[in-house]
C-alpha cells in the first residue's frame, strides 16, 4: 500500500555557497516543495509513494519527473498543463545573516488547477496514507477545495491522513489559515507542526508558561500538543523544536504525543549545510517510522535523526537511506569516516 | 538629449555551455529583453539612455537596476511594483540542434501594469528618441494602450520613434499583431525588421519573387522595404538578413532603405557564441548610427558590425564599445590578438 | 513488447571543456556504454526498454540506476554484485588533436560475471528485440558465453536480434573477434557497423574498389553490405559513414541495405560537441525506426538525424525526443532558435 | 550633502573556497580597498558618496567603475591614468590556518599619482564628510601630501574628517607611520582603530593594565581611547574589538568614546565567511550612524551589527541594506529563514 | 640522506563541497595514499624524499608523477607497468553525517606487482629512513613479501624504519593483519598508530582502564604504548588522539613514548576542511621532527601542529611549509590574517 | 647537454570560455611567457632544459616553480627576489571579435633585475643551446645588457643561440627595437619570426612583391628570409605563416630557410582553442627538431605540427608529447578518437 503526497513543487534557484542573490551570475537549480520532499524521503526509505501535483508541459517539468523517477517516486498521477512551475530564490545565510527566500509562485499550474482535475478515488486506489501540508490550501481557493475533496475521499477509503501545518504568512492571513485549517484538520489523523505553527494558525499557546522563553520548555510543548489534540482529536501530534543559535548552528529535536504520553527525542547540535527541507524530512521520517515501528520513542528518534541528516545535505531533498538514519539513531553522530 | 526605450526585461536562465535544460544543476543567470538590450548598447556607445519598465520589489530587481547602472543606463523611470519579473530559459544550440527558449513571462509586473503608471510627458522631458519593439504591445492589452500613449506623447513632443517589429507567435496571433502594429506603425519613423517579420505581421512579401528561396535575394528585400514604406510612410526601414547554416554558423548582413536608395552592408560569417540579442544589438547600433552618422552606408555598416560582435559575446547584452565597432567596420574582422 | 539491451556501463570521467586529462583538478562524471546508450535513446523515443548488466553494490551504482529511471529505462534485470564498475577517462579533442579514451574496465562486475547470473528466459519474457554490441563478448570468455546464451534464448523465443560490431582493439585481437563474432552473427538479424568494423572483424573489404580512398564511395559500401549479408544472411545491414575533417568537424551519414536495395541518408556537416555515443545513438535510432516505420529511407534518415543531434550534446546519452529527431529529418537543420 | 572617501582600490584575487593560493587554476576576482569598501557601505545605506582614486585606462578599471555605479557610488572624481591597478592575492584561512594576503600594489596609479591631480576644492563642493585610512598615506610620499592637502581643504570647507588608522606594516615603518599620522590626525574629527593600531602607530597602550591579556579588558580600551583623545582632541574615537578564536570563529564588538562616556556594543559570535573588509564595514556603518542617529549607543550598535553581517558575506564589499542592519541590531541574530 | 616511502597511491574523486556522491556531475580529482602523503609532507619541509610505488603507463600516472615533482618528491624508483591505478571516491561529511570512502583499488598495478620489481638495495642507496604503513602489506601477499624484503634490506643497510599501523578492515582480517604486522614490526623502529589501531591489529588495550570511555584517558594511552614497546621493542611509539565531536569539529592531539617518558601535545579544536590525510600528515611531521629536533616535546608538538594544519586544507596532501608549522607550534592558532 | 631559455614569465588571468574581461567574477590563472613556453615544450619532448628568470619570493612563485618541475624544467638558475611577477589579462576572442591582452608587467622582478645577478658562465656550464626572444630585451635596459652578456658568454662557450624576434609594440618603439636587435642578432644562429616581425623590427619586406597581399605568397617569404640571412648571416631562418580567417579559424604553416633552400610545411586549418603560445610552441618544436632531425623538411613539419596541436590546448603551455607531434606529422589530422 502506498503513500500519496499532494502539493506544489517549485524550481529552486540558489546562489553558490554563501553568495547573496545575484552576487554572481550563477544559480544552482534544484526542485523543492514540502510534499515532494516528503515523497522523496519515503522513497529513499523504501516505501511506495506517489506524488500528486500539476505542472506545465515543458522541459523543466520533464526534468522534475525524471528526478522523481530517479528517487523512485511514482508520478503517474501528476497532471500536465497550466502555465508555469513556481520558482523560489533561496539565499543561504551564515552566522548572523539569515537565509532569504523569495517566492515567485503565483499563477503556477497547481495554484490555478481545477480541483476536478484530481480524481482522488483513483489516486487513492492502492493507498493507505495521504499527506499534505498547510501550504497546499494556502495556494488558492481551488486548492482549499482540492484538499478538502482529497481528505473526504481519503476518509471514505480508510486512508490515514497526515498534515504538516507549515504556516506561510506570505500566502494567506492567520485568519484565513485558521478558518481553512480548522476545517481540514477535522480529517487529519497525524498532525505535524513546528514550534510556531500552532500559534500562528490556531492561536494555541502554552498555558501559564512562556514557550518561547529561553531554552527548551518541555511543559510548554506538552501543553500545546495537548490543546491541539483536545480540539481536533488527532491520533498523534509531532512538534519539531529548533533552537536557532545562528544561521550556521542550530539545536534540533522533537516531541511526539500519542494522546497519552509525551516522547522527547535526543537533541542534535547541527552544523547547517542546508536547512531548507528540514521540517519536510522530519515529516517523511515520521510517516515512515509510524508505518514501520511501534515504539513511540523509536518513531520520534527516527524522524529527528532523519531530519538532522537532511540538514547536512545540499538541496531540499533528503538523500539518505534507511540504514544511514538507523546508524545515527544508534548513536554514531561523531561523523567518523566510513571506510 | 536622451533615448528612451520601453519594454519587458526578464531573468534569463541558461545551462552552462551546450548542456540541455536541467542536464546539470546550474543555470547562468543574466537579464535580457529587447528594449533593455538596446538601451545597454546605446549606453556603451556613449548615448544618454533611459530604460522604462515595471519590476517587482525584490533583490532580483535590485540586481537588474544595479546592472543598468553598471552600463550607465538611467533607471529613474522604472516603476517598482507588481508580482514578478518574467523568466526565460534559454538552451544554446549547436550544430543541427537549434537553441530552445521557454518563456515564463505571464503575469509579470510590466504585463499587468496600468498604462497610467507611465507618465510619458515626464519621461520624454529630455528625450528626442523613443524605441520600442513589437514584443511590448504583445504582452497585454494594457501594454497596447501604454505603447499607443507613449507614441502619441512622443509625436506631440517631437520625439523620433523607432520600432523593431519582432513578431512573437507565442504572445499573440498574426491577426492581432497586424491590427495593433498597423495602428502603432502610424507613429513610427524608423522601422526595424528581420527577414520574416514583415510577412508574419503585415503579410508583406516580395512581389513576383521568392524572397526565402536560396541565398540573399536583394530584389526581394528591396521590394519588402518599398511596400512597408509605401504603406506606413516610414522615414527609414532596416532589415536584417540572417543565413542560418547551422546553430553554430550564420551569415549576417542587413539592408537600409531611406525611401530613395537601398544600402546593403557587407556580410559576416559568424561563429556563434550567443545569438540571442543579435537583433537588438542591430537596433542599438542602428539608432546610434542614425544619430551620429549621416552617410547611410556607414549607418548600416555600423549596425551590422555591432551586431556581428554581439553574437560572439555571452548573454543578451552587447558588451562592446564604439571603438570596437568602428574597428570592425574598418575592416579588421580577422580576430587577431589585440596586445 | 520491450527491447532488451545487454552490456557494460562505465563511469565516464572527462575534463571540462577542451582541457587535457588532469590539466585541471576536475572531472565531469557521467555514465556511458554502448548498450546503455542505446537503451536511453529508445526510452527517450517512448519504447519500453530494459537494460541488463552487472554492477557492484555501492552509491555509484545507485546513481546509475537512478539515472536509468530518470530516462525511463527498466533496471529490474540488472544483477548487483562483483567488485567494481569500469571507469573510462575521456579527453575531448579539438582541431587536429583527437579525443583520447583511456579504459580502466578490467575486472568489472560484468566482465567477471558468471553467465548463469543472467536468466534469459525470464529477461526476454515480454521482449521482442535484443540488442548487444561486439564490446560485450570482448570483455571476457564469460561474456562470450553469456552473449551466446542470450542469442540462443532470443531465437527460441522469437526475439529479434540486433548487433553493433563495434570492434575494440584494446579488448581482443582481430582473430579472436572474428572467431567469436562469426559464431554470434549466426543469430543476428540486424547488423550495425561503422566504416571500419567489417574489415577489422571479418576482413571484409569492398571488391575491386578502395573504400577508404577519398570521399564517400557508395559502391564500396554497397559491396561490403552485400558481402556481409551473403555470409551471414542478415535481414538488414546498416553502415555509418563518418568523414573526419578534424576533431571539431565531421561529415555524418549512413546506408541501409535490406538485402535488396541500398538506401543512403542525407549527409550532415557536424560541429562536434561530443561525438562519443554517436554510433550508439545511431543504433538506438535505427532500432526505433525499424520498429515504427516501414519505409527504409525513412528508417535510415531517422537513425542518422538522431545521431547527428547526439553529437551536439554533452555526454554519452542522446537527450533528444522523437519530435526533435523528426523535426531534423523534416529538413530544419538550420539551428534556428525555437521560441 | 555627500561623503567623499579617498584611497586605493585593488583587484582582489582569491582561490575558491578554502583552497590555498594556486592550489587550483582559478581565482575569484573582485575589488577591495578600505575606502572603496566604506563608500559601498554608505551607498547601500542610501548616502550620497563619491569615491576618489586614480586608476589606469583599461577594461579592469571600466569594470570597477561599473561596479561602483552598480552600488550607486559616484565616480566622477576618479582620475584615469597611470600604469596599473594594484593586485592582492587573498587566501581564506580556516581552523588554525590563518588567512594569507599577498600585496602587489607598488607602482599603482594611485601610489604614483601627483597630488595636484586631485582638486579638493571641487571634490568637496557638495560634501560634508571626508574619510580616509592610514593606508592611503602609507602608499607613497605623494599620497602623504595628497592626504594633507585633502585634510586642509576639508577643514577650510567645514567638511568633517574621519580616519581609520589601519596600520600596514608592509607599507611603512612604525616610525614613519607615527610621524605622518601624528601630522594628519590634527585634522581628524572621528578616529577609528582596531585593538592594535593605537599601539602600532602611536605607541599608545593601556596604562597599568594588560590590554591584550585574556578577554575583553574594558578598562584598557577606555584608557587607550582617552589617551588618543587627550593627544589629538578627537570628537569621537571608535575601537573595534576582535577576539580571534580561530580562522573560522571570532568574537566581534566595539566601543565608542565621545570624549565623555564610553559605549560598548553587544558582542557577536561570528562564523566567518569572509573577514576581509570587516573593519571597513564597521567604518561605513559608523559614519552612516553618526550622520543619522544621535544616541551613541545606537551608533555603535549599528556599526557593529553592520560589520558582523559583512563577515558573513563573500568579498570585501558589505552587500547589506540599512533594514538588514537594523533588523540585526533589533536582536534577531538567530539566522532564521526570511521567507 | 633521503627518506623512502613505499605504498599505493590512488586517484581520489570527491564531489564538490558537501554534495553526496553523484549528487552532481562533477568530481574533484586529486591523488592520495598514505605513503605518498607522507612523502609530500617531508618534501614540503625540505627533506629529500623518494616515493616508491608501481603505476600503469597512462596520462593519469604522468599527472601524478608531475605532481610529485611539483612538490619536489623524487619518483625515480617508481615502477611503470601493470593494469591500473586504484580509485577511491571520497564524500565529505558534515555535522552528524560522516564522510564516506568507497575504494576501487583491487588489481591495481602495485597490488599485483612482483616483489622482484623493487630493487631495495638500489632504492636505499642514499637513504637513511624507510616509511611504510599497514595498508601496503594489506594489498596482497605480493606486497607482504615486498614489505618484508624492504625491511630486511633497510635493516642491513642501517636505514631506520617507521610504520603507521593504519588498519583497514576492508583489505584484510584482524587475524591476517596481526600475523603479518607481528612479523613486520620486528624490523620497525618508530611505530605510529591512531587510538584504535593497536586494538584492531594486536588486540592491545589499556590494562584495567577503558581507553575509549569519555574523554582523553592519558593513563590508557600510556598503557597501550608501553605494551607495544614491551612486545616489539620499538624505539618510539606515537599515538594520535582524535575526538570526533561531529564531522565538522574534532579535537586533535597526540602522545609520544620514547621508551621512558610520555609526552602529550597540546590539543587543537579543529574545524574540519578535509580530514583525510590527517594521520599521514602527522606521520610526515613526526618523521621530519625526529630527524631535525631532539626534544621529544618539540617533536610531538611539531607533528600535531602539522597535522592540525592539514585538516584545514583540501585534498590528501599537506600543503604547508615548515615555517607555517613552526608558527602554529609557537602558539598562534588564532587564524589572524597574515598580511 | 641542455637548452637554456631566458625571459619573463607572467601570471596569466583569463575569463572562462568566451566571457569578456570581468564579465564574471572568475579568472583562470595559469602562467605564460615566451621562453617559459619554449622550455615546457622542450621538456615535454624529453630535452634537458633550464629556464632562467627572476621572480619575487611568494607563493605565486612557488607555484610557478612547482609547475616547471611538474613539466620537468630545471629551475636551479631562477633568481628569487624583486617586487613582483608580471600579470597579463587575456580575453579569448571568437568569430570577428579578436582576443585582447592587457599587460601589467612593469616593475616586474625580471625587468628590474641587475644583469650581474645572472652568472652566464655557470648557467651555460652543461648547455649547448640558448634561446631568448625579442621580448626580453624589450623589458628594460637592464635586460638589454643581460641578453647581450648572455649572448657573448654563449658564443664564447660554443653554445648555439636561437632568437624569436617577437616584436611587442607596447614595450618599445620600432627604432629602439631595431637598434637593440641589430646588435643582438649578430650572435644569433637560428632566427624565428612571424610574418610581420621582420618588417616591424628591421623594416625588411619582400622585394618587388606584396607579401601581405592576399594568400600565402611564397616568393615574398623567401625574399624576407634571404634578406635577413644576408644581413646577419643566420644559419637558419624560420618564419611562421598565420592566415587569420577569424578569431575562431586560422590557417597555420611555416617556412624554413637553411641559407640555401626553402622548405614550406603543409598547411593546417585550425579551429582555435587557445592561440596564445602558438608561436612559442613553434619555437620549441623547431629547436627540438633541429637538435634531433637532420632533414630540413622534417624539421619544419615537426615545428608546425607541434604548434598546430598547441592551438587546440588551453593555456600558454604546449601539453603534448613527442609521439603526439609525430603522429600528426605522419598525417593523422582527422581528430579521430584514440581508444
Amino acid at each position: 500500500m502506498k503513500v500519496v503526497t499532494f502539493g506544489e513543487v517549485m524550481l529552486r534557484l540558489s546562489p553558490e555557497g554563501y553568495y547573496r542573490i545575484m552576487q554572481s551570475d550563477k544559480f544552482l537549480a534544484t526542485f523543492g516543495g514540502g510534499e515532494a520532499n516528503v515523497a522523496v524521503s519515503l522513497a529513499n526509505y523504501g516505501e511506495d509513494v506517489s506524488y500528486v501535483t500539476k505542472l506545465p508541459n515543458n522541459p523543466i517539468t520533464d526534468a522534475f519527473i525524471g528526478q522523481m523517477h530517479y528517487f523512485g517516486v511514482n508520478t503517474d498521477d501528476i497532471v500536465i498543463g497550466g502555465d508555469r512551475i513556481g520558482v523560489y530564490y533561496m539565499e543561504k545565510g551564515a552566522s548572523q545573516r539569515g537565509s532569504v527566500c523569495i517566492y515567485d509562485r503565483k499563477h503556477s499550474s497547481i495554484a490555478d488547477a481545477d480541483p476536478a482535475e484530481f480524481n482522488w478515488k483513483e489516486i487513492f486506489a492502492d493507498a493507505d496514507w495521504f499527506h499534505f501540508t498547510g501550504i497546499t490550501p494556502a495556494l488558492s481557493d481551488n486548492m482549499v477545495k482540492a484538499c478538502k475533496e482529497a481528505c473526504i475521499a481519503a476518509k471514505e477509503m480508510g486512508v490515514k491522513i497526515s498534515c504538516d501545518l507549515n504556516y506561510r504568512g506570505k500566502l494567506w492571513t492567520r485568519d484565513k489559515a485558521k478558518e481553512v485549517m480548522t476545517e481540514l484538520c477535522k480529517y487529519v489523523d497525524v498532525l505535524i507542526a513546528n514550534e510556531e505553527d500552532a500559534k500562528d494558525v490556531f492561536g494555541i499557546e502554552a498555558e501559564n508558561t512562556d514557550i518561547y522563553g529561553g531554552k527548551l520548555n518541555h511543559e510548554g510543548y506538552k501543553s500545546v500538543a495537548k490543546q491541539l489534540t483536545d480540539k481536533f482529536g488527532f491520533e498523534k501530534v509531532a512538534i519539531t523544536l529548533r533552537g536557532s543559535i545562528s544561521a550556521s548552528e542550530n539545536d534540533w529535536a522533537a516531541m511526539l504525543f500519542d494522546g497519552k504520553d509525551y516522547y522527547f527525542s535526543k537533541n542534535y547540535k547541527l552544523r547547517l549545510v542546508d536547512r531548507v527541507g528540514g521540517g519536510d524530512s522530519f515529516g517523511g521520517g515520521l510517516i515512515y517510522a509510524l508505518r514501520n515501528y511501534t515504539d513511540p520513542q523509536t518513531v520520534i528518534e527516527y524522524a529527528v535523526a532523519a531530519s538532522a541528516l537532511k540538514q547536512s545535505i545540499e538541496g531540499d531533498f533528503n538523500r539518505v537511506s534507511k540504514s544511514e538514519v538507523e546508524k545515527l539513531m544508534g548513536g554514531d553522530g561523531s561523523g567518523r569516516v566510513q571506510r
